[in-house]
């Protein structure tokens, strides 16, 4: 039988609501929190395939997740291209590209040069899951990965990175065409590596307007999936509080859209017009609130999700915040799974 | 004549569209960082009624903005509440509140006794100012406030703080409940000292879905609203990234709502019912575009406000950026003012 989380990636009907959580491998666990003092940090981890597979295996372990995702961050491949970083705890980038001249200096991207490491915890984690928990590999979408190229850092709204788009067009033009080849080689790789689905993140495509994303950010998002869609494995897009773009988003080739969780799934589902399976949308902040209400919310987001007309993959609207309670997680996992699902295929 | 930011703010039809910028007295301004480099910081300069009042007025005498808005912070009034606050640079809380008793900690406002000074700027301005340009007197929505109150700093989404909404909610209702009492009393307080307007900024309510906006929120604005309604002046209500917001904002007692730059204003107009004059949007990235992609900017933006069912007030979607050239807002002030005007009255 196919895994829960490819069927319903697919718009089949899944045996239960496939759910997992974006940073499901993270803080709030302590096995994570015991790994990562042994590795001496975040990066340590990231390039260390064993660990990087043992975090990625420890929420399965734990909750019986219906799908894995790589540990790794949507900077790691940059180095492959070029660009010093570091974690101060977030990303840091010494030699921020603030011109035209800067973005010639992108170098293209060998996955097998530039990013072997993840390569490698691909190939271990394709053999070490079990057949029904798929990996899903992942990369940055361009102007997510602009946004931090440009400023160096994260900040609350980019607003040196927007600016670039507004005074350097022609040169941001390039620089998200260099990261959307990047970024597509990058995941084509991680899919030869053994991952059965690929995710591109877009952290901050919110930010932009949609004239702005029509012109810029969707073009490049297209030529990604484009170029995956041959590999026939499931491709998700996650425009993070981009209810106001999705209108702009009918039509990508993707699979699955990410939600987040400030827009309804039935709302989403309509702007979308119905054309894609929605992942998603509990607030993440719902995991501190006393256990019975966690469960009428968790219910009423899978209630949603039967409205939908492709089909639905559970998640949080954003990645789970360190201190949740790790045993929050066990009862919305259970409650998924205990939930009836309604034929979609 | 009725000043143009007054009439148009009651849906009358002013003489020329009224412009002014969010954060328009500030670090872009040469003269206002001189000004702040001879008082020794921000905090002083709010604290200081003729410094206020002079880089208050710096952006009128240099663009002739149709409105000058308080320099001060949505911060400041929570020190007569009996709270610690200091600016590095953002505002950093030394003791938040974490608790129910947290809570009850949190004193009522005497505007007189805990903000003398913010009084004593309005009363400078109200003399200084022009007639056709009315003082914006302003507060920091419930939420928002209390936003920094549980987190004691800026985060990127302020997890803690709606963790608080979902874990305690009977003390997040009375803190709400406190803070709108707090900042009801302190617009009141300013308008008696000359405030002509009255903004409640909702900077962080983008973070909030439609139900907990409606559950927690909106009840504290519409508190905040009715107490003020006698008073005469144009109130207006500012819900940042708030486009999934708008049909709960339906029917709130504003006269004016600001549309951040991510939602066209035809779309907010329509969301909201027609039922409001609609405040902005500029993008103000687009300021460090070339002069003449700002002009376009700014005409699409016009052509949005004269569209619009009640009017429309020009301003930025955002704070102005600190990087900002003033020769590019001139720019724009000059455009907006040279505009025709649609009758909406």
């Amino acid at each position: 039988m196919t895994a829960p989380f490819l069927a319903a990636a697919r718009g089949e009907t899944p045996s239960h609501t496939p759910v997992w959580i974006m940073r499901q491998a993270g803080r709030y666990l302590p096995e994570y929190r015991e790994t990562r003092a042994s590795a001496g940090g975040f990066q340590e981890m990231t390039r260390t395939p064993e660990l990087a597979a043992e975090v990625t295996l420890q929420p399965i372990r734990r909750f019986g997740m219906d799908a894995a995702i790589l540990f790794s961050d949507i900077m790691t491949p940059l180095e492959g291209m070029g660009i010093d970083l570091r974690f101060d705890p977030g990303p840091v980038i010494d030699n921020p590209i603030r011109s035209a001249d800067d973005v010639k200096r992108l170098r293209a991207l060998d996955p097998d040069e530039g990013v072997p490491f993840v390569l490698e915890t691909c190939r271990i984690l394709a053999r070490e899951l079990p057949e029904n928990v798929p990996l899903i590999g992942f990369a940055g979408a361009p102007f997510t990965l602009l946004c931090y190229l440009i400023e160096g850092h994260g900040t609350k709204s980019f607003v040196q990175a927007r600016a670039f788009l507004r005074s350097e067009l022609d040169a941001a033009r390039e620089l998200l065409d260099r990261l959307a080849h990047g970024m597509a080689l990058y995941l084509e790789a991680q899919a030869r590596a053994g991952a059965r689905a690929l995710m591109i993140f877009d952290s901050w495509v919110g930010l932009l307007d949609a004239p702005t994303f029509r012109a810029l950010e969707r073009p490049a998002i297209e030529r990604i999936l484009t170029h995956l869609r041959p590999l026939g494995v499931p491709l998700l897009y996650f425009p993070n509080q981009g209810a106001h773009l999705h209108h702009e988003v009918v039509g990508l080739h993707a699979d699955v859209i990410g939600v987040d969780w400030r827009t309804p799934l039935e709302a989403a589902d309509e702007a979308l017009g119905g054309q894609f399976v929605l992942q998603g949308n509990l607030d993440p902040s719902i995991l501190f609130a006393p256990p019975e209400s966690l469960l009428v919310a968790a219910d009423s987001v899978l209630d949603a999700g039967r409205s939908l007309r492709r089909g639905h993959i559970f998640n949080l609207g954003h990645g789970i915040d360190k201190r949740t309670d790790p045993d929050q997680v066990a009862r919305l996992v259970e409650r998924v799974h205990a939930a009836p699902v309604r034929a979609t295929g």
